[in-house]
């Protein structure tokens, strides 16, 4: 049973999931599947996963069979379990509980050289519905305090398998990253009664040159502060704090919007690796009026050492000006 | 001139710094100087660095040329620049101040091949004495809050030249991670009235197996709740918020507690990259009841993902208590 347990300094839960690595030696790069004859992930070998737990199919094929054009399964490698109680507990002045949790796998495509960003839309946009449904589904487990969807692309970026993927991951505590932004999100609306995110979106819109795209429903820019080169943010321009919350047409609308801003990077930085990640509300939704989901695009180009390890203090040498222009200026289509 | 930004939502501090990365095709690996001859922290190449700072000339040689057996230089490419001032001014809603920091090198030894592992306790002491030595001298900047300093070791771990060498970072702003560890263990004593790094040591040493060794004025342990595996921080036993303040006696005995430890990793992972970063008090000292300086040293063995980026959700595959046994037990002198 994984474990989590936490930092008793800072706050900071961390999960001890054994299972996923055996000895000291066992630290070699994950094995990758170049062919589809071996990727547990393509059409005929459903067998090789864990039984979906929801599955697109126009053609009403059975469960677990080909036919699919996408799938969630459970995590075979899962860093948390659904089984079990939480089981709190001290150990002298520190905290621990059971791992308990979910981890699911979205197989976004039953092509196994399709990247997301080579997607139809509307396959990109069931993408997102499989989020919002999963969501959905895991908030009804009380154990769970939050639910977060991400995506690794390439193996530097975390990748243990090519075919394209993403992961849902419900966890029973909230994460210390996304505590610190919802408690900096409240201290600005106890200060100024008004979104921080819709704030920056005002301003950014009104006078910067750190936008990268804009549509309908979502607006993509480099923020003032990125930790990463051609880090980009992708937000709602209607305030909303919970991605559960979004509806048909804005997933339309998203789909649109992370197609461009892949394509986009894949040209300016020769197919990076990358890592998007889901930033959301707790499930407990009190921060509806202040936070506002988003996602966080973060191409991997930089090595990340001692420096900002130890403090936090990331070294950037890219100004977002710089890469917003670049990328706005760049045409994908 | 690099720029320090604020991240408004989190309060995160970034160094935007330009003159290091100049096109987004900029992302090449490092150049790698296997060869003394071409190596510029190597003796006869001096001209090749920033003139020393200070250095270690036993036989009185001259600055800046053969004789030294430690120097300390300007680092060439440096994330935050001395001249100037900071400039603190808004752009709308957001916080800007100019790039004003040092960024020095401590260049640990004359001989290109010599891991600090491979030192004699000596010449390690003399190290942490170079990184004391420029505290005390940079402390007397009133434009900085603090001071860090960090060894990067191996090209995974962020190193851009091979020959053994530390940083040493002084910065206008204290570093988001370190103000998060002064506040927690603030909390603690004021709950407590008792430090918090001082009470970890206790419960460790009466009753955990985390404890990887101990000597006379130190102790190194795998933390309960460690972010990476093989996580291993060394702190002074007797309470200390500022490194600055270390005595000789102590430096000794670090020296003999550094050279252990990292001989302990590299036999148990075979030569792994890794960080180690001090964390001390900030300068203004204000925490010197409830904060205990350390040294955490981080083996550079797994990726971070998406999910680490977005949540400050470590998964950590290999429990504290069975890497410090299997450090404990290894034998390496």
């Amino acid at each position: 049973m994984p474990e989590l347990r936490k930092d008793p300094i800072v706050g900071r839960w961390v999960i001890i999931s054994t299972d996923r690595g055996k000895r000291p030696s066992d630290f070699a790069p994950l094995v990758k599947n170049k062919h589809p004859k071996s990727c547990p992930f393509c059409p005929g070998n459903e067998a090789l996963t864990p039984p979906e737990i929801m599955a697109e199919r126009p053609d009403g094929s059975a469960p677990n069979t080909p036919g699919w054009k996408l799938r969630v399964i459970s995590n075979k490698y899962p860093a948390l379990k659904i089984e079990g109680d939480l089981n709190r507990e001290g150990e002298g002045m520190f905290d621990r509980m059971n791992g308990i949790g979910a981890h699911e796998v979205v197989i976004e495509t039953n092509d196994h050289a399709e990247d997301m960003v080579d997607m139809e839309l509307g396959r990109i946009k069931e993408v997102f519905i499989a989020y919002r449904t999963r969501m959905q589904d895991l908030r009804r487990d009380f154990r769970f305090k939050y639910i977060i969807a991400f995506k690794n692309h390439g193996e530097a970026a975390g990748a243990s398998l090519e075919h394209a993927h993403s992961q849902i991951i419900a966890t029973p505590v909230v994460p210390i990253r996304v505590q610190v932004e919802i408690e900096g999100s409240r201290k600005y609306y106890d200060y100024k009664e008004r979104c921080i995110f819709c704030d920056i979106i005002k301003q950014e819109t009104d006078w910067s040159d750190r936008v990268v795209a804009e549509n309908e429903q979502f607006i993509a820019l480099e923020p003032f502060a990125p930790r990463f080169p051609f880090e980009t943010w992708i937000m709602p321009k209607i305030h909303t704090s919970a991605f559960l919350d979004i509806t048909n047409a804005q997933t339309e609308s998203l789909a649109q919007m992370i197609k461009t801003i892949l394509a986009k990077l894949r040209v300016a930085l020769a197919d990076p690796p990358y890592n998007y990640v889901l930033h959301t509300d707790a499930l407990d939704n009190k921060a509806r009026d202040y936070y506002h989901w988003h996602i966080e695009v973060i191409p991997k180009l930089t090595k990340v050492a001692g420096f900002e390890w130890g403090t936090g203090f990331y070294i950037n040498p890219v100004a977002p000006e710089d890469a917003a222009q670049y990328l706005r200026e760049l045409s994908v289509s």
